[in-house]
């Protein structure tokens, strides 16, 4: 299991399993790679290609069950175990992702929360404690954390990143609109609004001005 | 204007845009390519290749004035200008957006809000008041809107980005964890939090493998 998946195979993974947990809600049994590559935007050839990384699924014209392609894809995606998360920052895309059911769902638990604050220190976001941000070492070792997400501000982003590394903990998801320079054994996922604004933004000003001229 | 310019140059643009801020902010004049790569975590020719798709900046030796770069990649990124933006789906995503302050800071503003709960309905965020679902092509139309941002649930998106459309909006920012199937000439950005951290979850998974075997 040590070759290299392309990070964009692992995005249509992700789409896979989620088309295959509509399918589950709306009662089917089977389904071909042909329904599973319209709902993923891409094509049988390429589903076919991208499960056949990780095994045989499927059966030769009966297609996948949908259940048992799920908990595969569950498995691989190693969304069938706890991931024990740090909140860091507790404003409001913290608050967002603290009440977001599909967190909790795919197996990440916030299991304690940081913020610089003082105000905000001391109370409860349901069981857990918000915790100062100068025990965040501390926070995160106690906790036995996995994965950070941080949701502080810009100019603090690449500072606290590099303590929450040095504390151990290797897995990053980054709020900040900033780039962050971590060792390359870091994982490291961006949500990084300003960017896809940016892109947005860009994309229809072009377009604004391919129109007039 | 009508060359195809490929989605990473354009989130490098943005990253430079960023650096420059930061650089205006700490009282930088000019700044060389190379001090622009180290920030973007890229090289200088590749800031140089960048800058070069849209013009002749900066002069040799010297480097390129921060402010005039930062004003020029602004104008490419379609910044320079102000975004009619309607929020559809009034949620925890569509709070946190609404007090985003990087989002009116690059000239995004939210000029209406539609949602499906009738208790938010008729409920004011800031100067603007929440319309009925029912309203939504009426409330895109009414308020000229540019871009919608779609916070709403994963099973109601693709309906929802069906109207948008059909009520002439053509640039979508989808904040839902679905891939939404939307014709050719709309600008669609995902933000996806769910792809984010099931590829997160998969690095990470994969890695505790390869340690314990």
């Amino acid at each position: 299991m040590s070759r290299k998946i392309s990070e964009s195979t692992v995005r249509r993974l992700s789409l896979y399993l989620r088309s295959l947990e509509t399918l589950e809600g709306e009662g089917s049994v089977t389904v071909s790679s042909e329904e599973l590559a319209r709902r993923g935007a891409t094509t049988a050839a390429q589903v076919r290609k991208d499960l056949s990384l990780f095994g045989s699924f499927g059966k030769r014209g009966l297609g996948y069950t949908v259940s048992e392609l799920a908990g595969s894809l569950r498995e691989i995606l190693g969304l069938d175990r706890i991931w024990r998360v740090a909140l860091v920052g507790a404003g409001r895309i913290g608050s967002a992702l603290f009440e977001y059911e599909g967190f909790l769902r795919r197996g990440f638990r916030i299991v304690t929360i940081v913020d610089a604050d003082p105000e905000k220190v001391g109370t409860r976001w349901g069981d857990v404690v918000i915790r100062p941000d100068r025990e965040l070492e501390e926070a995160l070792r106690e906790s036995e954390v996995d994965i950070a997400v941080l949701a502080v501000p810009g100019p603090a982003a690449q500072e606290v990143a590099e303590r929450i590394v040095a504390a151990g903990v290797l897995g990053l998801l980054n709020f900040a609109p900033v780039h962050l320079r971590l060792p390359d054994e870091v994982v490291l996922k961006d949500v990084n609004l300003v960017v896809e604004l940016e892109a947005l933004s860009f994309a229809l000003a072009r377009r604004s001005e391919a129109g007039e001229g």
